[in-house]
């Protein structure tokens, strides 16, 4: 137990340190600011910063993206309507886990502008969606989905994903929840005769 | 005129290199390799590196992923058939822009699963295809679908390709041809109901 408690607070301090190191990145600049100036900015050593991140890239993207959702847990948990699509599923999955991103302050928004806006924090952002693919595939798998169709479905639904965040980040979307919505209704009416209009 | 060959000739240079390169990363391991370690192995000066390639995993990437394929072009050109969705179009683009790659020989694909192993650069060749996306996106509202559903389809269209050229290098398909249609079959069988099997 004591373990448990001080992995807790650990990595509440850690949630913490990455809001304060990411206002800091929006107000200066991700690029032009460097560990040590964002480290004595928050009032941490560079050692300090380092036992709590791996890089840079790591804290910008540590308070917005939650490392911690398991898709893969909640697709598996769905209960499989007659209807469902791996579209339907994957819909579900995420605005099930996104559930409680919607109340997103001003400054998280600003985070995710910045984000979109830094191509090396993009290109790993990218990369971190990307290891939550094998969890999504295998709980397509269970859900009766052939292996190939769950790795593309899954990969796709990504995107859309992807996709949803930037719009609600970008304010084009009133809600992450909408967003995935239109995202997913897009990719639905990508296998539709275009000529339909 | 004496420009553009003096272009061309460094472009075919640098493909040169790239290869040569890349066979050094294959045998010793990307990330065992340095810089000047490559360099030196391919008979090059570090300084003659960085006049070619901008880091260790820009010369990885520069003879897989042929970054010249301008796909958008390509999408811009297809005549639209009055059955054309956003997926028939996406993939009829990387099957004719990709016709030329289906003679891989086995240390391009040597290469291919390299990437694929390989974090970082997996990473930065996701990003290179979010790249692709703007020009797809356009072209692809060129031929009548709403900018926010060429969007979204794009960005999954670009999804099922890494799918493909990913099947493609494990050996899991027999052509990048195959990969594809399979990849874009399977982004239509994911909008149909699971339990129709």
């Amino acid at each position: 137990m004591p373990t448990r408690v001080r992995d807790r607070s650990r990595e509440m301090f850690r949630e913490r340190l990455a809001e304060a190191l990411s206002e800091v990145f929006v107000a200066r600049g991700f690029d032009d600011v460097t560990v040590a100036e964002a480290a004595r900015a928050v009032g941490i050593s560079r050692a300090t910063f380092f036992r709590y991140f791996s890089s840079k890239e790591d804290a910008a993207l540590a308070s917005v993206e939650g490392s911690n959702f398991d898709f893969g847990a909640v697709l598996a948990d769905l209960d499989l309507r007659p209807d469902d699509s791996c579209w339907s599923l994957l819909q579900r999955t995420f605005r099930h886990s996104l559930a409680g991103v919607g109340g997103a302050t001003s400054s998280q928004l600003d985070q995710l502008r910045m984000i979109h806006a830094t191509p090396s924090l993009r290109a790993r952002l990218s990369f971190r969606r990307l290891q939550l693919e094998p969890s999504l595939t295998a709980a397509l798998v269970g859900h009766g989905v052939p292996a190939d169709r769950a790795h593309t479905a899954a990969m796709a639904g990504l995107a859309a994903l992807e996709v949803a965040w930037e719009r609600w980040a970008l304010h084009e979307s009133p809600s992450l929840a909408r967003a995935l919505d239109e995202a997913f209704a897009d990719l639905t009416a990508a296998d539709k005769p275009i000529s339909a209009g």
